[in-house]
């Protein structure tokens, strides 16, 4: 294959909503007294038009970028700027609602390529300014709100002019991709050589390989696929002391792997300019099912039952009863939908999806109806599983015209081994219902399943008060506490960024977080990347 | 469960041997007409008795250390200086065979716990003693010839106190382990538990728990079971710099994998004091079947599909056709073996095993073997299985009595992708014979194998010259060239040690190593870890 490529398109996020602008909704009617029940309704609405902070960055150094990358690649107006002001977390967004532009950076870089990318890094290092790389704009912890003080302006460096499949090995199955193709982007270009990533996280239509790379992604199909971290067989990174190349072998034996260094380090070691991921053939066929289950642990005990049996499915996810609940009343199906009427029996909610060819998929469903009907799951058809499907990359809308009506959605994940699951379940929702009050609505699911383990995934709805950011702020930090309190991990896909930074320490030790700042004087001895991010 | 342990005791290898002394062997006689028509026969006794260089450390430094271990624990005679000298590789046979014991340490101690290791450290740290962790001293890469020069003296810390099970989580299927457990204790402790780690390098009777995450290694089963790195998922290290336990979670997204930087660090960042590993239910059932295959690229191709249509049964071996003819002639089974006949038709032998419930087993056999009937492979029933699975740690016994009649072999190992697998193949055989000369014989098998790549893994052998040594270090380093030309791994699962060290730079570049040298700053400052060791 010769080197493909999509052509340049700047596709931006709403700066105060999630996704597409032609896609954001406003609560469904049918489903406003449901929420006006539980939470009251009123109208917060987010059109606060703010100027930006002044450019802190001196013009020579605006004119110096555009002497390397072209002028039309080196962004000082306010929109651009704001456009790339902090990701998408609930927390953000209050920001943004509130004309909170104080993370704006002041220059916005688009390289084109790797030696671009050194370029910028080398610039910068010589004139400390702090870089901040940026991808899809959907981080949820902060990643993207570099510390500047000390620096002499703040530069996002936007990967979305690196869109190329650089490299397909059709033989090993390989393929090697640009940081700045989103996930839609990426599966188009493979799917023109029959092939597939199959990372499909919720913010896969507008997140990046670059940032899903940095960040230790997992999709929704991880069971069938991987995590991302999973799929990496090599990378490319650009630091500021010059070029990183890793992985020469799907695996070996020599010395630590410095691979999985590179991966999760969230643009504080260098910039992630290639990537080569593992690729599998186009399904030829997709199967998505629901199951019910009595309880969530039962749900939960038949997900080890697969793992550990060796028969994972593709998809394998599982609403505890208040998600499933929550499920049955999505807004856009209430009342109408007859699978919901299904669900109205209660339990759990079980998706258990199956990609691949017919045969495998057969071979597949067969092995794994067997398992969960011996341990009491009813099969509820393809129809939950077609619903799931359909609305998979929607949350994060829903979550925007929530908070349009003044009730505070968020989400938070971890991850813990199976025994102390139910613990660290009970510990994050004590901590919530604490913190928010009795009124909250918390709700759970395990998306993500290993042989010895599972993640834990919650979504957070309760009565945004007059001061929404601290009462959120409160919540997340007794959510974390009860995450260390119970032995798990501060995130199991979302990163650390800024908001999960206070926690690292507690769960890599005080000589894990002394080795990362260590890589990091390595590799960026001024400081540059990222400041603030990730490192303890 | 309580913890449970094994007695002490300090089983030991012939100093100039592999292996336990009641299994050594001489060359069998009917094989020995067959290497005296390849190589020629002379006799190269192997039992040079010399006196190992002077204690180069302090009296007082061997009381001191007595004082924190019980005097029994610390050890300053000649044969157990001599037992911990060096590993098994043929260089280090050869060395010990004419005598050269200049790497030997000068004291040996025994620690019984995680905080006894932490005071030997810290006692070296304080008077500048380096000190080589020691597991079962089965190292086959220099990784036990730490430098000496600038220090006061060089401990080698034996891990053999250290064997217990510390824990077992039946639910999410952990174990945690004890460094000094050699493979065969592991496993009865855990068959026990009705668990196996399923981890059986050809080192499996010696070597141990420790000296398989230190240094990633990969067994047999790895198609199965996965290679050990994939099976830690907690590690307790014990650092010149204190403490460091990793591993909260199956993954997570966390920042860096910092498990990863400790696994294959090979004793220069820490001593591994607890390992945790995920376990799987004893197999009620192994299968180990024959294959044929017309030709070792015809075999390779059937290895990928497997493993890219995730059909990967627990073992998946492939000799090539040089392999194929050897084993054929392997020395206890000349003339008189009905599967010798079965497979003396030539072409290349895969071995095919499955483990697990009879019913998976059945499940797996049927649909890896529709596979590989339909890709042209010959089945041969289960003999030659058995026959492999009966002689599978028994090489090395081989080599000492090779090396007894003058005939130098050796194995060395790399990994590539699968479209690289003919030329990295290619490249090796070619310096190899380049450098030995058309007598050598060079024999490849793949024994690991992943989606996207495999390990390709060599034996030498060759007419032994006056002075052995430099001839293997000279085809060993043209051929460790010649993996750096092709692009592959310096080694997929025999580790860095001092052998592959000057080859590690080429392999992770400037960068890589630089990263290395700061984490090796970083946890062990003042440098007395394994020194020269692994660190480029």
């Amino acid at each position: 294959m010769t080197t493909t490529g999509l052509p340049f398109e700047q596709t931006e996020m709403h700066p105060q909503r999630w996704g597409s602008p032609d896609r954001a909704t406003t609560l469904p009617e049918q489903a406003r007294g449901l929420v006006d029940f539980a939470f009251g309704l009123r109208s917060t609405p987010a059109d606060v038009e703010v100027a930006l902070p002044p450019l802190a960055v001196d013009a020579a150094h605006v004119q110096a970028l555009a002497d390397l990358l072209g002028a039309e690649h080196v962004l000082t107006d306010d929109a651009d700027r704001r456009q790339r002001t902090r990701g998408k977390s609930t927390p953000d967004l209050l920001r943004a609602r509130t004309g909170d532009l104080s993370d704006a950076p002041d220059v916005v870089v688009r390289p084109a390529d790797h030696e671009q990318v050194a370029a910028v890094l080398d610039y910068a290092v010589r004139h400390h300014l702090a870089v901040v790389p940026f991808g899809g704009g959907t981080c949820v912890t902060g990643g993207l709100a570099a510390r500047r003080d000390g620096f002499a302006g703040l530069i996002s460096l936007d990967l979305v002019r690196m869109k190329r499949l650089l490299a397909v090995d059709h033989t090993s199955m390989t393929a090697v991709l640009e940081p700045g193709l989103r996930g839609p982007e990426a599966e188009a270009l493979l799917a023109a050589e029959g092939l597939t990533l199959g990372h499909y996280p919720q913010s896969f239509e507008f997140a990046t390989i670059g940032g899903f790379a940095a960040t230790r992604s997992s999709g929704q199909s991880s069971a069938g696929y991987g995590r991302f971290d999973a799929l990496v067989v090599a990378l490319r990174v650009a630091t500021p002391r010059g070029e990183m190349r890793l992985g020469s072998s799907p695996a070996n034996a020599a010395g630590p792997d410095l691979r999985q260094l590179i991966l999760g380090s969230e643009g504080a070691f260098g910039v992630i300019t290639e990537v080569t991921v593992r690729v599998r053939r186009l399904p030829a066929q997709k199967v998505y099912e629901g199951w019910r289950w009595a309880s969530f642990e039962a749900g939960a005990d038949a997900m080890r039952t697969l793992a550990q049996a060796g028969l994972l499915p593709t998809v394998l996810r599982l609403s505890d009863e208040n998600e499933t609940a929550i499920n049955l009343a999505k807004p856009d199906q209430i009342g109408d939908s007859p699978e919901a009427t299904d669900e109205s029996a209660g339990g759990c909610l079980m998706i258990v999806g199956y990609e691949g060819e017919p045969d495998a998929v057969q071979a597949k469903q067969q092995a794994v109806t067997a398992v969960l009907t011996g341990l009491g799951g009813e099969a509820l058809g393809t129809a939950p599983g077609e619903s799931w499907a359909h609305g998979r990359f929607d949350a994060p809308y829903l979550r925007d015209s929530l908070l349009d009506v003044g009730v505070l959605v968020e989400t938070m994940e971890t991850a813990t081994f199976w025994s102390n699951r139910q613990a660290l379940y009970d510990g994050v929702r004590t901590a919530l219902v604490d913190s928010l009050g009795e009124g909250a609505l918390v709700l759970c699911h395990i998306s993500h399943v290993y042989e010895t383990g599972c993640s834990l995934y919650f979504t957070v709805a309760a009565k945004a008060g007059d001061d929404p950011l601290p009462q959120w702020m409160a919540a997340k930090s007794a959510a974390s506490d009860a995450m260390m309190a119970a032995g798990a991990t501060i995130t199991h896909h979302h990163a650390v960024g800024t908001d999960h930074r206070p926690w690292l320490t507690s769960e890599i030790g005080d000589l894990g977080a002394s080795v990362l700042r260590a890589v990091k004087a390595d590799l960026d001895p001024t400081g540059i990347l990222n400041p603030g991010v990730l490192i303890p």
